[in-house]
C-alpha cells in the first residue's frame, strides 16, 4: 500500500488542503510556531490565477506565473508537503483520504479554491473549453494556434470565418480580460503572422447573462470596459443566455446561433468541494457555510477559507463574500493567528474582510478600478493594474521575466510565447 | 480533401522541409530573392537545441529556446510556413506528401536534422526517454520532479536509493551536459527542497562506450569534462556498453546491472531521413550522401542540408561533417547562394566548412572549449559559453529572459521552472 510517510511530531498537526492564496497565506502564518504544518496540494506549484488569461493569449509562461511550493517553504522545520489528491474527508475519524494513502490531523483546513460552475450542463464542459487550471490554460493556447495554422488550409472565405469565430461565455474579469487580449492579438499579431488570412475574418463574441459586464463592479467600470471593448472589435451581447453547445453550435435563448469550435467557458464557478463532509453545511453554489472564524458548522477543528468558504456573518456579505485573491490572503492570515491563539487559549478574532477594491485589465493602456469609492480608468487604472499584479506576483525571478514581458509585449507588440508544445 | 492551399507564384517554388538551424538560415539568405519559400516543419518553432537539457533540468522554460517561426518570418513576402508533417518525399514527379496534402517543388532541400540512433533496439526508446524534442525535455522534466516526489512515500532508504538512481547512456555533449546539470540540482535545490530525503540518495551514472568523454574534442577537454564530473560525484563508467534496459533494470556489457526508472538515452544520433528517397543514396547512419553543393547524388533540383547531409568530398571530414549546429548554419547560407546562383546560371561554390570550435558546458564555472589549437577550460571558458549561445539563441526577448534566469540561478541557487504540469 501507498504511505504518506509523514513523520510524528510533538505539535499538534494542522492539514491544509490546497496551495492557493488561502493555504499559502496560512502556511506563512504559521511559520515557527508550535504546529506540524502539512499541506497537501494536487500540483507541486501555487498557480497566479490572475494572469491565467495572459498564458492562454501566449502572452507568459506558465513558469511565470506558477511558483514551486517547495521553492517557497525550502528550508523550513515542522513543515511538509504532500503532492496528493483527496479523495474523502473523515471528520468522525480525523483524516483525510488521498490517493497516497490516510493522513490524520488535529485540526484540518479546507482551502481547495473554486472550480468552473457548468450548471448542469455536461457539454459546456466536455466540448468547451474552460479557464480555471494551468493544464487549460496551455490546452486553450495550443488550441488556439492550432486552430490558425488548419484556418490556412481552407479555401473558401466562410469557412475561414467560421474557424476564425471564437465565443467567449461569461462577462466576468475572467470573459473581458480573455476578450480583450484576444482583441490585441487579432490587432497586432494577425498581420504580421498570419498574411494569408485577413484580420477580419476573426469575430470574438463575449456573451453575457447580465444587463453589463463586471457585475461585481462599479457602473463606470462597467460602463468603461463595455466602451474599451467595444472599440476594440469584440461583439458583445448583454442579456443573453446560452442554452447550450453542441461542438459546433452555441444556441442562444433568443433562438440564434454561432459557430465555433472555439467555445470558453467562464459564466460561473463554485466551491471546489472535497468530498466526505456532512451536506447540510454545504451550499446550493459548493460553498461551506463558515462561521466568522471560517470554523465549519459543528466543528471546532475543522475550516474552510478562501474561494470555498461562505461565510454570512458579515452585514455587508450576507451572501458570503466574493471569490477573490484578497478576501483568500486574509482569511488564511486571521485563521494562522486563531490557531494561534486556539493554542493559547486566547479568545478567536472575528474575521473582517477588508476591501482594497477591484480591478481588471482590457488592454494596452486600458483597465478600469475600484479603489473605495475611487473609479480610475484608462492608462492609469493600467499601471495600477500592473503594479498590483506584480507586488503579489511570487518571487523574484517570476516579476522580473513578467516585467520583461510586458515592456517587451508593450514596445515590439509582439507575444513571446506563442509556441504550440506537441502531444504524442 | 485537405489541401496545403499554397497560391501560385511567378518564381520557382523552393520547399525546405525543416526549420532547424539548416533551414532557418537558408531561409533568411533567400529573403527578397526570386523565389517562392515554402518551409514544412512539423512543430510552429525553431527549437534552439543546445539548451535543451537546461528545460529537462528545470533550468530554462520551453519558450525561452524555442522561438514561433511566423514571428522570425513576419512580414516577408513570398514566404509560405506550413506546420505539416512529410509522409513521402516523391522525386520522380517532384512533390512532398504531407498529412495537409501534396506540396509540389521546384527545389527540394531537405533539411529534417537528426534523432536518436537506439541500434536497433526498441527498448532503450520505448522505456527510455530521449533528449531530441521540447516534448521530450518538458516530459523528462515532469518525470524527475514526480520522481522525487514519489520517493518522499518510501520508507525504506534502499527504496529510496533505487527510486533516486539515474542512469544517463551515452557522454557526448547532451550526456555529459545532463549529468552535470543534475549533480547540481542534487547539490543545490535538493538539500533545501526536500530536507526529508538525503542527497547521497541520489547517484548519477554516466555510461559511455569509448574511452574516454566528448569523443570529438580534444584530450584536454575530455580530460577536464571527466575531473569536473567526478568531482561533482557524477559516477562515470568508460568503455562500458549498455545491453538493455527492461523498464527497471540496466544491463550492461560486463554482467552487472543498475536499477533505475530513470535511463536517459543520449548515446547516438543518426539522420531523420524522409520516407520517398532512393535507397541507395541513404547512408549507414541514415544520412543522405550529397555532392559538395549538398545536391543528393543524382538530382540537380534535390538538396540536403544540416545533420541529414552527408557530405564526403572535403578532405577534412572523409566520414562527413560533425552534426553541429555550425555546419547546419553554414550550408544553409551556402546553399542559398548558390540557389541564387542557380538562377542566374552561375556557376556553383563549394561548401568549405570553416570549424568556429566547439564547446560543452559541465556545471557552475565549469566549461570546455577548443577553439582550433586552443583548449580553454574552467570559468574562462563558461564565460565563453554562455556568451556564444546568448549569441546565437533567437530573439532579444529569448536573450533577455535566458541571461535572467542565467544570472538569477548563478546568485540563488534556485532553478525557476520546476512546476510540474498536470496531464488530464
Amino acid at each position: 500500500m501507498i504511505n504518506p510517510n509523514i513523520p510524528d511530531s510533538s505539535f499538534p498537526r494542522v492539514v491544509i488542503i490546497g496551495a492557493g492564496f488561502a493555504g499559502i497565506n496560512l502556511v506563512k502564518t504559521l511559520r515557527r510556531k508550535p504546529f506540524q504544518v502539512v499541506l497537501i496540494n494536487q500540483n507541486n506549484y501555487h498557480l497566479f490565477q490572475p494572469l491565467l488569461y495572459q498564458v492562454a493569449t501566449a502572452g507568459l509562461e506558465p513558469s511565470s506565473i506558477a511558483f514551486p511550493i517547495r521553492g517557497i517553504f525550502s528550508h523550513k522545520e515542522n513543515f511538509i508537503f504532500r503532492l496528493a489528491e483527496v479523495m474523502q474527508i473523515n471528520t468522525e475519524n480525523n483524516y483525510v483520504e488521498t490517493n497516497i494513502g490516510e493522513i490524520h490531523y488535529d485540526y484540518l483546513v479546507i482551502a481547495t479554491g473554486s472550480t468552473g460552475n457548468y450548471f448542469g450542463n455536461s457539454h459546456f464542459e466536455e466540448l468547451g473549453h474552460g479557464m480555471k487550471s494551468l493544464y487549460e490554460a496551455v490546452g486553450l493556447r495550443n488550441f488556439g494556434l492550432r486552430g490558425l495554422e488548419n484556418a490556412l488550409l481552407l479555401t473558401n472565405v466562410e469557412e475561414k470565418k467560421e474557424a476564425l469565430n471564437i465565443v467567449i461565455v461569461g462577462g466576468g474579469p475572467t470573459g473581458v480580460e480573455l476578450a480583450g487580449a484576444l482583441a490585441e492579438f487579432r490587432k497586432t499579431i494577425f498581420p504580421k503572422d498570419y498574411p494569408e488570412l485577413s484580420p477580419d475574418m476573426m469575430t470574438i463574441h463575449l456573451i453575457e447573462g447580465s444587463p453589463k459586464l463586471l457585475l461585481n463592479m462599479s457602473p463606470e467600470a462597467s460602463a468603461h470596459t463595455f466602451k474599451y471593448l467595444t472599440r476594440m472589435g469584440v461583439q458583445i451581447r448583454l442579456n443573453a443566455k446560452v442554452e447550450d453547445y453542441d461542438g459546433r453550435h452555441v444556441f442562444l435563448g433568443d433562438g440564434t446561433s454561432i459557430t465555433t469550435k472555439y467555445f470558453i467557458w467562464s459564466a460561473g464557478v463554485k466551491g471546489n468541494m472535497p468530498p466526505g463532509l456532512n451536506p447540510e453545511v454545504i451550499e446550493r453554489n459548493s460553498r461551506i457555510k463558515v462561521n466568522e472564524y471560517n470554523q465549519v458548522q459543528g466543528f471546532t477543528n475543522v475550516f474552510a477559507i478562501g474561494d470555498v468558504a461562505q461565510m454570512t456573518t458579515d452585514a455587508r456579505y450576507l451572501k458570503g463574500h466574493p471569490m477573490l485573491a484578497q478576501v483568500a490572503i486574509q482569511q488564511g492570515k486571521n485563521l494562522g493567528r486563531n490557531l494561534i491563539n486556539l493554542r493559547k487559549n486566547k479568545p478567536l478574532s472575528v474575521f473582517l474582510y477588508k476591501d482594497k477594491g477591484t480591478m481588471a485589465t482590457i488592454g494596452r493602456n486600458k483597465a478600469v478600478a475600484d479603489i473605495g469609492k475611487l473609479h480610475v480608468t484608462g492608462f492609469f487604472a493600467w499601471v495600477i493594474w500592473m503594479t498590483v499584479h506584480l507586488m503579489f506576483l511570487m518571487g523574484f525571478r517570476n516579476k522580473v521575466i513578467v516585467f520583461i514581458n510586458w515592456v517587451y509585449s508593450y514596445f515590439t507588440y509582439e507575444r513571446g510565447t506563442r509556441i504550440l508544445l506537441k502531444r504524442h
